[in-house]
């Protein structure tokens, strides 16, 4: 089998994926030209993935293409930003083949179309090594309207999107740890490959929610990070955390999978704390976005993150996240 | 030794670096926020560099980081752009020790206060792979001045900054096919580890340059960009490529080296295209730079560049520049 050269990549696979942005100048020069929105500022993040740590080197490069866009997309979603371009970095083991090019792109060309976000510029090298991704996200926001780690006050109430766990779940089902049915099975797995950055929900919290952030890392260790950016501490409790079915049927079996849902990463699901005055609106959004909105409990004065489980017992885990080294 | 975990890698070596950037929220949050300076548009660029491609693994670690900003730099400089922040994403191998990552966040330092630009996010990782790192610098340039490829006509002189393909013979002579005088193996190896992104040069092109590039990946093939870019072909004249004592003294040896020169990466030089009647100013600028700014060839109809030698015959290689795959 013949292997496009870098060239023949970026020309038939890539320079489409740009077509529709006019900065990327076709992805013909050194750089991209970018303006913020009349009324607006950028906000710009970067996650990258490699193989064997982010992702399985034989998993489907539709899949890894789309999980690269998305979780950046959800940082975008957690300041409340709109998308608008991103600059992409491949480095490509040099087996790679024409096969997985293509599906690699198509999974971008659908991601991009949905949340509505061209591919601006990057680089493609080989590597000795294994796959490597890197990605920055480019959004708009109103000058002034990001929101931040570092607003969350005393007295706020902690709420989160979507359901907790699953992805963490997904990836024990597919490390061949936990044993669940095949429908759930399926939910799991989906959560771990496909997260659903919360666009709409973000972009709408400018106003309600004092703080926010995506959980990527795992909830106790991300909520933590709230809580040092803003100089408060926070009690949570187990028993409210929104699980999904999937994920019941996990804990009912063993309760020692807790450690997974409260520290597990992969959920990109928003954590933002908003005042008590703003929950009956939140809960409006709710309805509106068919997206269950939870509270799972409070800022307090303070500096640490409290998990408490359904006696009031502490069950903070001694590390509430995945940390890379 | 202790090894650093990854969030006091970033609160001791890399918050720091992002201090005087407000919009880099002291890496505290996903992302950070951006405006343009008054009038200007930014100009995004992004350049990988993975373990056994772009360096030796044991090379010194602020080499590597220098060599990582001075890239993404040299591609600001060739849109004619002022350098504002960049986000970097590193994916470390475990076992990489303190030492390394203090010598790169040093080096970072070092020429992040020589170029006037500041780290504002950026993602770290563990990685079962080799050392890559992803670098994404943002520029600014007033609106509708940015040196594209695009725009050489027919006519245009070619010129080339500094001098070309010594960073190819210190790679020669790193990888021990090619040896030299102690004294020329010091500066053709500073040339492939240190390269000097012409900024002030770039800064000063519009209204002189056509169009303008980096010489990243072998002069040939790179001037194959700006034909292809504006729709033109070029004759360049090897003889009047601007050459080094060093490289001078390898050619003298070995004629061979030619290759290398013409073809060669690394070189970080500027590559543009000016009418006539813009050289006058060119010379000027030469003077007030102290920069060589040499005349290599011409822009002429149609689609090829020809590379010629002393004697007015084809000398253009078959492949005229790096290829990752």
């Amino acid at each position: 089998m013949k292997f496009m050269d870098e060239f023949a990549l970026i020309r038939t696979l890539l320079a489409p994926l740009a077509r529709d942005f006019p900065g990327s100048l076709n992805l013909r020069d050194d750089a991209a030209l970018l303006r913020a929105p009349e009324g607006c500022e950028l906000v710009v993040t970067k996650d990258a993935m490699c193989a064997g740590v982010h992702f399985f080197p034989q998993d489907d490069a539709g899949l890894i293409a789309k999980k690269l866009l998305r979780v950046n997309l959800s940082d975008l979603a957690a300041k409340g930003a709109a998308p608008l371009c991103y600059f992409m970095a491949l480095m490509l083991p040099r087996d790679t083949d024409n096969g997985w090019y293509a599906r690699f792109a198509e999974g971008l060309r659908d991601d991009q179309a949905h949340y509505g976000i061209h591919l601006a510029g990057g680089d493609t090298t080989a590597t000795p090594g294994l796959l490597a991704l890197s990605l920055t996200a480019v959004g708009s926001v109103k000058q002034g309207a990001a929101l931040l780690r570092s607003g969350a006050r005393a007295g706020d109430r902690i709420y989160v999107s979507g359901t907790l766990g699953d992805a963490a779940l997904g990836l024990a089902v597919l490390q061949e740890t936990l044993n669940v049915s095949p429908l759930h099975s399926l939910w799991l797995k989906e959560r771990y490959y496909l997260p659903q950055p919360r666009m709409a929900l973000g972009a709408k919290l400018h106003g309600i929610a004092h703080a926010c952030m995506d959980v990527s890392d795992g909830l106790v260790q991300d909520l933590g990070h709230i809580c040092t950016a803003s100089g408060v501490g926070a009690v949570i409790h187990r028993h409210r955390l929104p699980l999904s079915e999937a994920a019941l049927s996990v804990l009912q079996e063993n309760e020692a999978w807790w450690h997974a849902i409260s520290s597990g990463g992969d959920d990109y699901e928003l954590l933002f704390t908003v005042p008590h005055n703003m929950e009956d609106e939140l809960q409006a959004l709710a309805q509106q976005l068919l997206l269950p909105l939870t509270c799972i409990g409070d800022i307090v004065p303070g500096s640490d993150v409290q998990l408490l489980d359904e006696h009031g017992q502490d069950a903070t885990p001694a590390q509430g996240g995945y940390r890379h080294f």
